[in-house]
């Protein structure tokens, strides 16, 4: 499965095999500004390099002699089966990474089966996403704006297209201060649009920031618009960002149907936990009233394993599907998932875990933490 | 606010974004003597080293969904409104950084109407600082010297000079030993003089250290003194130097009125205390009884939000305010000012804090430290 | 009986004096794929690495002026006695390290007088091996195939050859992921074969690995395999790749001779324990029912000692072999093990050890673990 | 005092400020073999490396305004006073790094006021010693041969010459294994003698060890040899080597006079406890009943403080005595003693401690060990 031969401008003979040798040939073959939006992180980028380095300190309890000639990786997530517990979490701006962006993105987990959060600030619309894979599990991450027509357009636009439930991003009031975008005046290209906002900030005249007016944002968000959500739709509702017990407390309080637990892949607040640090404690006070998923630092399959037996239903990965996609698209994507998918079976198999339910908390060596 | 573009010379294109920004830019520009009087820490600069250090290893607890449209940063300290808890810590010597050094330092203060505590050893007098920015807010920084008379003189010119409070430095019964001020033989420029000083050390001839007579320090200084201290003026008295519980004990019980919990900038004694690792044992013990605050180690926003959440009442920034000197006087001062307070009016509301009083100890998850 | 001289590529003059320059001349010597076939580690080589770093966290509790002038190294593993308390862990394909591969590795392990466990994916047959050292004190490491018939050949192979024992490799339903061998395309060189695999994977046309089909293990091996195994031989079973207590008990409750604490040299799951680390819960559960022993990381005898401080009955190394090996074949295993006996003889001396029955768990400083 | 110009091959104006100055110009000027010998530690260096960062690891819990203006470094060993609790360790062969060794050595520690242990692998003869530098305070370190004749006959002539306890060094009843010495195929040079053996190994053809023949040490040493030394000297014996609570306590009950907490400079046993990590169950075992001191990995003048606080009633220094002797001989001995004494009083002063009966445990922030 792992012996992919393809052409590559570092090595055209050397095959990519893990997640970092895409991160390595996107580096190299995006422009230094693109690449710059997606791997930073805020400020001193200490929370987004902690996503990372939390797992190396953590150490698995494997089991021996349990008969891992079959194993199956499927789960749910609000009651639709996926092929694996992995899915594609939301990230802006798949155009600038390959020319057809989201759609390509969208193409690759239809045919992995599993599931795309598509982000508000997509380059391709919610229709057009739709249309290109249209018998893939999607969900799709909103933003509220001041102008809260907006928020609801896009509410009925993706319920209009299938998709199946609304990621709230709550970590975000204003934007995180990312250093490199600052020193390279990232801007979207002139040739792509957040199509998602057609039809309401039609004059970006300067005063703009990725792609939507600066400030656009509504800032004043709290727990009781999760009553006004619930009221515009009746799809489930996911927050997304929530990094400790208290807030979860209260979201199943609110009523919700799931977690993300995340912090925006370290851009947001930096100094806040890692993501697979604050799950134990979340998941202890949540105690399975709703699904509790994780984003962040995931590049291998014993990092999936971790999360899961830590008490995550799945992961959803960001930045190595923008990864998939700079290396060769739909392709790429594909490649990315398999190769996760792949590893993550693997370690399962070598934990003596052969299906998802026997991945918990005895797999982990608590006494070395 | 970030996006300033201005002439540099390591490239005259990029934007300084960080305090980190102007540390690079300070280092480029100076003379090695002078900067590296301004970075040195005592001896093998542990402690200098891990006052920063120790932001990275506290992580916050941040909450979402609190409604931050609102955001005020204001404080007061002593009974004087400031526009956030970031004020301007005693550093020597302005006018090598900057022509008309501390006058500049005064103007920027008062411009961003902030706390501006003046040293003993500006290359100002206590008189031109005060014409310079006559509506600023400015604390006096006091050390004792063996002819009383000085430190008398001192108190009288501040208390004229509408300075409103007196900072004693406590931790420098001697100079801490600064390897490289050793190896660069530094004295302060020739043109140069410690103004505070006029009418006293007359005759430097050659036995001088830092711009006053060598060992004219009075090393004999002990508790007793700051009743010596409290019977020449009304001011508030505050501590600077404090790093145990058993010397904040004491401090209250000796009626002054405020504590900076200091290391120096690592300049005294190595093997000291980080200042953010010594606050919280010092806020316990003095229960709110006087004011503490802290310098040391700040460089972004989320350090001055892990400080206040530990319980420091401000803090002060030292070397910044030289890089900032140095880059362009009064502007550079007052952009360092401008973003470290961006940087953690930000962090403020991405952790869900939305006035100074909402900052308190369930920021800081303990579990991790 | 350190200094020794001898040619060298690298500095001909130079000896080599510790494993560490043994593994250097090794990786200047041997063709890069082979090298990395020996070398690599599982995924990001994390439990690899953590597998040294573990000896190094650990602390010695050394004990003075108890008249260490007689030393004696002797142990017995499963009733026969060897010189020291060190064997040579099984490694496949010793003949990519030296012409006559396996045979010099047995010779040397005869001249020492320690155990050596051959390797089903040696490139000398069993017979071979037992004819070239016919004193030597040997066990027999065995996989499980698909098709069982290669198994019970196999052991009956081995019985018939005077091996002594059967160690079952557990943690290996599936190959680890090594990215080298993966990326360098990596296979058995031609002129070589597995030739315990005799008469049974002939046709071997392409869909290889490692010299044997791929996918021909048995990846339903379970804890009721052990009776099946022990339905065929009276030797004693060992099981190789243990690393927690729960299957240690399962262990002891089915009937086995002893445990391998190991997790293949990193090979295998990463993310898994360091082998010392897991060691201490295995022996305080086993509590002396079997023995215990452990490979991976051992590479000074400080190393050997801290093992058998923590309950190890012996340990077992693996790649050093095959860089003695790449040395100057039987006599490079032969001081590989007597530079490593040595030490071992040392650190016992200098911590006032006279026998293996003297060291126990006093010697270690837990209090700084 | 720290403002010294002298020239130096490395840059003449560059004064040498601190202990590693010191080691830089001896590792730049000594012939690598020697340098090696003296810099050398056991195996992987990871104990002579962990002397060093144990004390970075260690918190200072300084106090302020205690009115240090006069300061007391004086203290007494074994009744004895000495201007500041900093001695001479032993070490080998002074004339390898200064043409007169340890007559120079000893000019140095006498016209300092300090303790000098004299080493029994000195290139000197203990009446050279005492005829160089009649009025100073010496002990004499001690091995134990095989030819206890000559154990006999060292201690009668220090008895002879004045020397005020001996000190046995309890850690080398084998040599350790110290990687460079036999790569270098270290030798003392032919010009060289080891003194002390003066009319016992005359005929060191080929198979000798450091000066002496290889194996003369009586490796039977053990603690009925405590009876016979008492037996052969009424001078204080102190124990050297020393690194837990049980040998401690072994020691006093055998009735020694003192013990020095040292793992040879990191040269014995690779793996052991660093020095000042060993010393507080040392410590606290013995209870005042004998002296502790220490040795080992001690840098700067607060080094000296952490041990002092941990309860060493004097710390000895080893290797820098070298550099200053490779520096400038007694001039260069007396700078380092003038050095880290001057920055011990400034680190007692800046934690406010006036003599050395103030300096306890309470100096030490243990919530952050």
């Amino acid at each position: 499965m792992f012996k992919i031969k393809r052409p590559s401008l570092c090595d055209p003979e050397m095959p990519l095999v893990c997640l970092s040798d895409f991160e390595m040939y996107a580096k190299e073959h995006l422009p230094k500004s693109t690449w710059d939006y997606y791997a930073d992180g805020a400020d001193e980028c200490c929370t987004r390099d902690d996503n990372l380095m939390a797992y190396k300190r953590i150490r698995l309890h494997p089991r021996m002699l349990r008969d891992v000639s079959v194993t199956d990786m499927r789960t749910t997530i609000q009651g639709t089966e996926i092929s694996f517990p992995i899915g594609i979490a939301p990230t802006a701006f798949h155009c600038m990474a390959w020319h057809d962006g989201e759609m390509s993105t969208a193409r690759a987990a239809e045919a992995m089966k599993t599931c795309y959060i598509a982000s508000t600030y997509a380059t391709c619309s919610v229709e057009e996403i739709s249309t290109a894979a249209p018998d893939g599990f999607r969900w799709f991450q909103l933003y509220v704006y001041q102008n809260r027509k907006l928020s609801e357009h896009l509410i009925h636009q993706v319920e209009a297209h299938g998709y199946k439930a609304i990621v709230l991003t709550v970590d975000l009031p204003y934007t995180g201060k990312r250093r490199n975008d600052i020193r390279n005046n990232f801007k979207l290209p002139p040739h792509l649009k957040v199509k998602n906002f057609n039809g309401f900030f039609e004059e970006l005249n300067g005063n703009e920031e990725y792609g939507a007016p600066a400030n656009s944002l509504d800032s004043s968000i709290s727990w009781k618009d999760i009553y006004w959500l619930r009221s515009l739709t009746q799809l489930p509702i996911i927050l997304k960002g929530i990094l400790t017990k208290e807030d979860a407390e209260l979201a199943v309080e609110h009523g919700v149907q799931g977690i993300i637990v995340s912090n925006h892949g370290g851009r947001q607040l930096d100094g806040g936990p890692a993501t697979i640090d604050a799950l134990p404690e979340i998941v202890e006070t949540v105690q399975g009233r709703i699904e509790v998923y994780l984003d962040g630092g995931i590049r291998t399959g014993s990092d999936v394993l971790k999360a899961l037996a830590l008490g995550a239903k799945c992961v959803f990965i960001g930045r190595p599907v923008v990864w998939g996609l700079a290396y060769k698209g739909e392709e790429g994507v594909k490649e990315i998932l398999q190769i996760l998918s792949d590893e993550f079976r693997l370690s399962m198999a070598l934990s003596g875990c052969r299906n998802i339910s026997e991945i918990n908390r005895s797999l982990i060596q608590f006494s070395k933490l």
